[in-house]
């Protein structure tokens, strides 16, 4: 047997165990992590430094550095955001459906643990913390991979993750590091089907799309977001230039930022301008097709047939004109990935067709697309934000790391 | 682009149209299809005969010549099957959740279609009628690929359908059929992610396994069962016997039939040669380990490792002599396929225990495992019974048919 196949034996087991752990303990276990990761912050402070020094050497950029970084407030943030998941309802044995059938059969349909995750993630330490901390609340042991920029901090978090599991009385074997950062044991365990019921990929886009393409493990495709704020004829303008604003500008790194602006030929003249007022506050760079570009003149450029499905993560905008509503939509399915769309309108009609006709995990009418997030939808944590339709569509939270059972209690039923 | 590629296209569009469509329309053409079967069955029954003649003529054996077999009275209950999809509530647009959050935003999780449905399965024409209907109703597109036996069968009702759905104004690409019924073609659609949301195959446990190893497009496991039951030491021996017979011996070839019995060795003495009494009316075949053997002499075989993973499908039965619940509860931990397991008991605490710990879609106490099916847990009507933990587990209606999207009405906010 591989090393992975090793941790992958001893997570199920460990997945069996904690099937069948009650809330309280679960919850103490959870608290004695975030005491832990306060008391021993220096071992875990000591591998981030080690991991800065050497990303500083091989010359990573400042966003990447800031992202990697860890220091006393973060840390206390993080162990804080463990202790909010012990906070929240436990999923599991939740009943999801109860029927009573005819012949007397009582059917509960019970949320269970989905088993043993798999998270493959890029240089965020604190990912390790989150996405452990959610695993174990909803009863799942995991089986975590972490950029290799992160390994040292990983390494030194997941001792300190494992030693407290243990002092609480669960086994270590709930929360697993993929020590191996080599692309191999990516691979590995994209077919590691017998061990993992799940695997989650979070980070860039290339890594979502190649774990989907290539895994045989069931995929839960996550956090890719091109994503468009569309200012229909009927807008109250000013709302949508704050609301592209905010979706644009607030923060461009992440999936639910706006990447694309569509706006109706009749507002356009009116209404490009004076959305540049407030994007140029952040030097925004408008890509815009060739209409749009006639009415912005300089303050933009020529878009190209690629800058309709980029996700920028940055401070860039395409911009198009369209004729109506139904051109927005069409433009939405053909360069959309099915994450977050807006529309201003004050139209009802308008506002009722984008709802039902764009396919997307979330659909808004005049509100900003960075709303689509597990906290801001009240689902008090999130482990990712699904952008598939199988299993779980938009943030998942604790329910989105269960299944369900059916339990069924007879009197000696038989089937004629 | 392949004919497979074009159909994908054609089927894609055909679900933008159906994503909203309303519940007359599509149940107007549900009963339009359940028309035209009874006024057309004429061609079916003629393709039907030729893909019997060339059966008998390659050899194919009674069950699975009956299994391809139509009839008049078998086609009026298909045609009835469908007038009955018609009468199912329309999952779509059903609002499983509403939130209003504290900015004022009001969130409503919905049921959308999830798109495209590909599905494989062998040679069993009806389920060319069952599985469109289901997956109009729930606005899905499908894409089926019967077995070669039934090829001319589900070619004619293939045509009846869309000539149908045409005739209620609904596109002819709601339903297509892969006509290419080589190994290739199944292949192509394993790897059809851009037009395919889901692929469900039905059938064989090796059609079913082969299908979860190699594709890339999101996959429901459907009908693995090796099943058990397992009689406790404080079993009612009388129900446990009446329990087992209907677990294996009504429908030995389904997958909610029990394939292996595990006793407790303080009733085994007992309760074997009780259950070998009825077992012998339908002579089952009992491979038994020593210890059962011992009891049973010559009216058992002895079980090889094999049998204890064999999904029999046929009257036969492994059976095995068990020290108590936890030695029952692993062995099934470790031969079940997670499909539906049964203990007949009269201890409260042995069927709690053994419903909170077995790790399977339907659990029983004191009923037969026959149980699971989309009909008799009240579900209306079923495309297949999930083995797998994602998206849906146990029994599937038009409900697991659909995905959510999250709808949010807002009145200008932005994320702080």
């Amino acid at each position: 047997m591989t090393i992975l196949e090793l941790q992958g034996l001893a997570a199920r087991s460990a997945a069996r165990k904690l099937a069948v752990t009650g809330e309280m303990l679960k919850n103490a276990a959870l608290n004695a992590i975030a005491d832990a990761l306060l008391v021993r912050r220096g071992e875990w402070l000591e591998a981030n430094a080690a991991d800065l020094a050497a990303a500083r050497a091989e010359g990573m950029g400042a966003a990447l550095l800031d992202r990697l970084a860890l220091d006393e407030k973060r840390i206390a943030a993080i162990a804080e955001g463990v202790r909010q998941v012990a906070a929240l309802p436990d999923p599991v044995g939740q009943v999801v459906k109860t029927t009573l059938r005819p012949n007397g059969l009582k059917l509960e349909q019970r949320r269970v643990p989905l088993g043993v995750v798999g998270i493959i993630y890029e240089a965020r330490p604190n990912v390790t913390v989150d996405a452990a901390a959610l695993c174990l609340k909803a009863s799942n042991a995991c089986i975590l991979r972490g950029g290799k920029e992160a390994f040292r901090s990983n390494k030194a978090v997941i001792t300190i993750l494992r030693d407290a599991l243990e002092s609480a009385g669960l086994p270590r074997d709930c929360v697993a590091l993929v020590e191996d950062v080599s692309r191999e044991s990516a691979v590995e365990m994209m077919d590691l089907t017998e061990y993992l019921d799940v695997l989650i990929p979070r980070g860039g886009a290339g890594l979502i799309r190649s774990v989907a393409a290539k895994a045989h493990v069931p995929v839960i495709r996550t956090g890719e977001g091109v994503c468009h704020v569309y200012v229909h004829g009927e807008a109250d303008l000013d709302m949508a230039v704050r609301i592209l604003y905010n979706a644009k500008c607030s923060r461009p790194s992440v999936c639910n930022a706006a990447e694309c602006v569509l706006v109706d030929r009749v507002v356009a003249e009116r209404f490009l301008p004076m959305a540049w007022e407030v994007l140029k506050t952040k030097s925004v760079v408008l890509h815009a097709d060739p209409e749009a570009l006639d009415i912005l003149g300089e303050r933009a450029v020529p878009a190209t047939v690629q800058d309709w499905d980029s996700e920028y993560g940055d401070y860039q905008l395409a911009v198009k004109v369209v004729a109506d509503l139904e051109e927005a939509m069409a433009f939405i399915a053909a360069h959309g990935t099915g994450h977050s769309e807006a529309i201003v309108t004050e139209s009802y009609t308008a506002a009722q067709r984008f709802l039902d006709g764009v396919d997307a995990a979330a659909v808004y009418v005049n509100a900003s697309t960075r709303f689509t997030d597990g906290f801001e939808f009240g689902l008090g944590a999130e482990i990712g934000i699904s952008t598939q339709k199988l299993h779980a569509r938009g943030p998942m939270g604790l329910e989105e790391l269960t299944s369900t059972k059916y339990v069924i209690y007879g009197a000696g039923q038989i089937r004629e």
